[in-house]
């Protein structure tokens, strides 16, 4: 049997905000890197040890993960970056507030942004700053698989070959793996290991900054999953996220 | 023409102690995380970026890099660790005061184990803490290759190897290269790269924390090297490398 560890990055600066974030690169908040530092705590009284990390090529999923081994006494852990655990990429949204979007357009309108698996927002101009082309550290990734916008269709479509080209091989060669990541790019990911269908991956809700645990078989089906840590906080956190894109 | 940029990991805290380091996992100083800070920041202000990164596999360096890429903006970096490009292994002296070890044995002892090219202090037993196979970080390189004890050649020996096959084929590459390593690793790295003699290599000192950037021709071939900074802040703390092995 394989465990892997999934963790959402630590409170970002735009989540304090309720902004939609996407790819903008912004930085943790306080809060967000004494979460990082509890759970590389958690992880680490829990026994957890692991050969091999990796991480979105984000600041608060690579801060994250830097404080949680270092808080693990395990620096030394190797690390894979890669784009396409980067959050979901939310086209013309991203900068924009959760709530005044929804007094604007209708908490309905917001949670088909936000939740309806196929439906992506506006995508960003080509010219807009905000386009990937832009940005140096995506040079290496061909042009036509840069998203201007994206649906989470559109992030499991990019998602899924990390995990079949880079994460599951290393599983299957005995590596202990954790994966900093983001809320969208991890139910990509838990949407393909749990196969768990369009219409309900809607209800799935990841906090902040908490690691959640896959059992998985020989053939990396999971057995079962759970979140390490107080229960009750990590229910109260999952509904706070569910309610981010409600007018206030 | 390609730019490679070394860099000593900043003060740590047993260079505070002036003790002999090795491969224990000595964490930087306050001193030494401002250092990592300010070379990052002087590598941002002289325009340098970087696609690729290496550090050795021990926390003084990783922090190193990690603190110079936050001060860069440029966390996204990919880091490459090897136990290649460890400090040199100190044997039985790892953990000792080198004034100490000079006023008990004598300076010139002292210089012919800290410079001597081919002279190792004595290992570490084989039942020692600080034998490298105790530690999980080493699980996977070969037991005949992991070091109880070092001298110079023995380093040179182990990280010419990585040069070759790992640094240098990425900067064929195109790629822009930083290394985070140690004073004798380094060393090492400068006598295969500069052709150093083995009797000129003892009075090559390089300061903590100060980036040394090489030109290389299209062979990789240096054409000149120097250290970004203030110049004579760095030929003071090189003769500061150069005086630790003596009695106070």
């Amino acid at each position: 049997m394989y465990k892997l560890v999934l963790m959402r990055h630590g409170e970002s600066q735009w989540n304090l905000e309720n902004r939609f974030t996407g790819w903008t690169d912004v930085d943790l908040t306080e809060t967000g890197r004494l979460q990082a530092k509890q759970a590389g705590e958690l992880l680490k009284e829990n026994g957890y040890e692991f050969d091999l990390a990796f991480a979105s090529v984000l600041k608060r999923a690579i801060r994250t993960l830097w404080i949680a081994l270092d808080s693990m006494d395990a620096m030394h852990t190797p690390i894979g970056l890669s784009w396409r655990l980067n959050e979901r990429h939310y086209g013309a949204l991203q900068g924009l507030n959760k709530a005044e979007t929804a007094e604007k357009f209708g908490d309905e309108q917001v949670l088909v942004w936000r939740r309806a698996y196929a439906i992506a927002p506006d995508p960003v101009a080509i010219d807009d700053p905000r386009n990937p082309s832009f940005d140096p550290r995506y040079a290496r990734v061909p042009a036509e698989e840069l998203p201007r916008t994206e649906c989470l269709k559109d992030t499991v479509a990019r998602v899924v070959p990390f995990w079949e080209d880079s994460i599951a091989p290393a599983i299957r060669a005995g590596r202990r793996v954790l994966v900093t990541a983001h809320g969208n790019s991890l139910r990509a990911l838990i949407k393909h290991l749990d196969s768990i269908s369009e219409t309900d991956i809607v209800h799935l809700n990841i906090p902040t900054g908490q690691p959640l645990v896959y059992e998985l078989d020989e053939n990396l089906r999971p057995i079962r999953h759970y979140y390490l840590g107080d229960q009750e906080e990590i229910q109260a956190a999952m509904q706070a996220v569910a309610n981010q894109g409600k007018a206030q």
